[in-house]
């Protein structure tokens, strides 16, 4: 436990006002974020992506929200499946929740349907090994190149045409790009995959998936659910303006993306697929 | 359509470094979020919380993200149901899709849970009144009131015990404390909606349930889901260090919370249940 925090490689990019960017090689701390599942009585009632902690309290808060429980009387006991990883390793990621008598278990209508196919074990590894099953795309074989001192430019590209945004304050945006910076199409929402949703979707109406050649920008920060779905579109270059999580950056570097993320003129930090970014790796 | 934005009543408080407040009573402009059932064939695949506009692309982006299409052409067509709200207006919050020949529906393993239960119509006031039909809690009796100049400090005395945020710079944050300011409980998670629930999820498990008289800060947006789950644990007051969508503030309004958004000493905005901070509504 306590892994709310992890150590990563990264590369720091500063594209400052020099012909030659600095490049600095040095480990970042990203914030842990892993699958747990919530089953009662056994049954899986749903997989959330969290940073692991508190999963006890993460589990009663949710079963509270979703109307299951209303007093912590309601649980008669929390555990911890001992399900192991691949290295025998408990993982701590699924909470089997026993209610107290007379309490009404979920129906059907409450469970929750998720990526992974788990036996006992659920953790970060296997949503990827899911995934990877299911992507029909070679992100790897993608040989495309962009320029640092480009991508540092595409968020301020991309809120020039954030026009709700710039009323509310408060909306996400994910924006398409050509490596060669073209803008090719900008969507907002309340809910950041959302707007990822929207950008792809157009992407598929338009007949372009996979989107071989083509950087995401998301002015949020990257979890798990935004690279998989750039990933599932055939994306190899994912930017964001704050921080990637950890499973973010694992995905990232299973299938060969590149994640960079605080793309803050005239900064950026790439967390994996460097070579996408001129650098040596 | 077309309702990506919205204007709302608010009232800003700027408490300066005088003793009385200013107060502006000005319309502030919000980013709306409504609910927005997918239908395949008819049958509910899924619920999420969206901005309106480019409904299609999202459910196309949303079904390419859950591996059920591939290309567009999976889908043979996509229309919005002409659902209604209660005035009789259409609500064009359904999509309905019909696969094309060959193409597998979804099974009842990808259907979704959610809280609404249209029958043809989902609308903000629908998932209100689901909501308000499962709460126990009567927050709107509760006459808690915070002074203004100590609810700006929150989310700097919040961000004193967010370790992880100042480790990765990317992790949000809730935090419960009483109406004369003390800190209760400080959780931290990639999920915003996960942070709130560890907090309720504790409160819960401490018999502190309802949470009458107490603060919610949240270093995140309001959205219509973390303002629920508040609603649901009986908090009075929920402080947002960014925007609130505009269903959050509806919800708000509807059950007599006070809502607060931007705050960022010294300066907050009112958007809901203004009396708790003292000034006459």
């Amino acid at each position: 436990m306590g892994r709310v925090t992890q150590r990563t490689p990264a590369v720091r990019i500063d594209v400052g006002d020099t012909t030659t960017p600095t490049l600095t090689h040095r480990p970042d701390t990203v914030a842990v974020e892993e699958p747990m599942e919530i089953r009662v009585g056994g049954e899986a009632l749903t997989v959330t992506m969290r940073t692991p902690g508190d999963d006890f309290d993460l589990t009663l808060g949710f079963l509270h929200a979703e109307g299951l429980i209303h007093t912590a009387s309601d649980v008669r006991q929390l555990m911890h499946c001992l399900d192991a990883d691949e290295s025998g390793s408990p993982t701590y990621n699924v909470v089997d929740v026993s209610l107290a008598d007379g309490v009404a278990p979920p129906t059907a209508r409450d469970a929750r349907a998720f990526l992974t196919t788990s036996a006992c074990g659920v953790c970060g590894k296997a949503s990827i090994d899911a995934l990877r099953a299911t992507s029909r795309y070679a992100v790897h074989a993608d040989d495309t190149v962009i320029d640092p001192a480009l991508l540092v430019t595409l968020p301020d590209r991309l809120r020039e045409h954030q026009k709700a945004f710039d009323r509310t304050g408060g909306i996400h945006a994910a924006g398409l790009f050509t490596a060669s910076g073209e803008l090719l199409v900008v969507r907002e929402d309340v809910g950041r995959h959302n707007a990822v949703d929207k950008v792809i979707g157009w992407a598929s109406r338009d007949g372009r998936l996979p989107l071989t050649g083509h950087v995401l920008v998301v002015t949020s920060r990257a979890s798990f659910e935004i690279t998989q779905k750039a990933y599932l579109a055939g994306i190899p270059i994912l930017a964001a303006v704050s921080a990637p999580s950890s499973l973010a950056i694992h995905l990232a570097e299973e299938v060969g993306m590149t994640l960079v993320g605080f793309v803050r003129a005239p900064r950026l930090t790439v967390y994996s697929g460097s070579r996408r970014t001129g650098i040596p790796s």
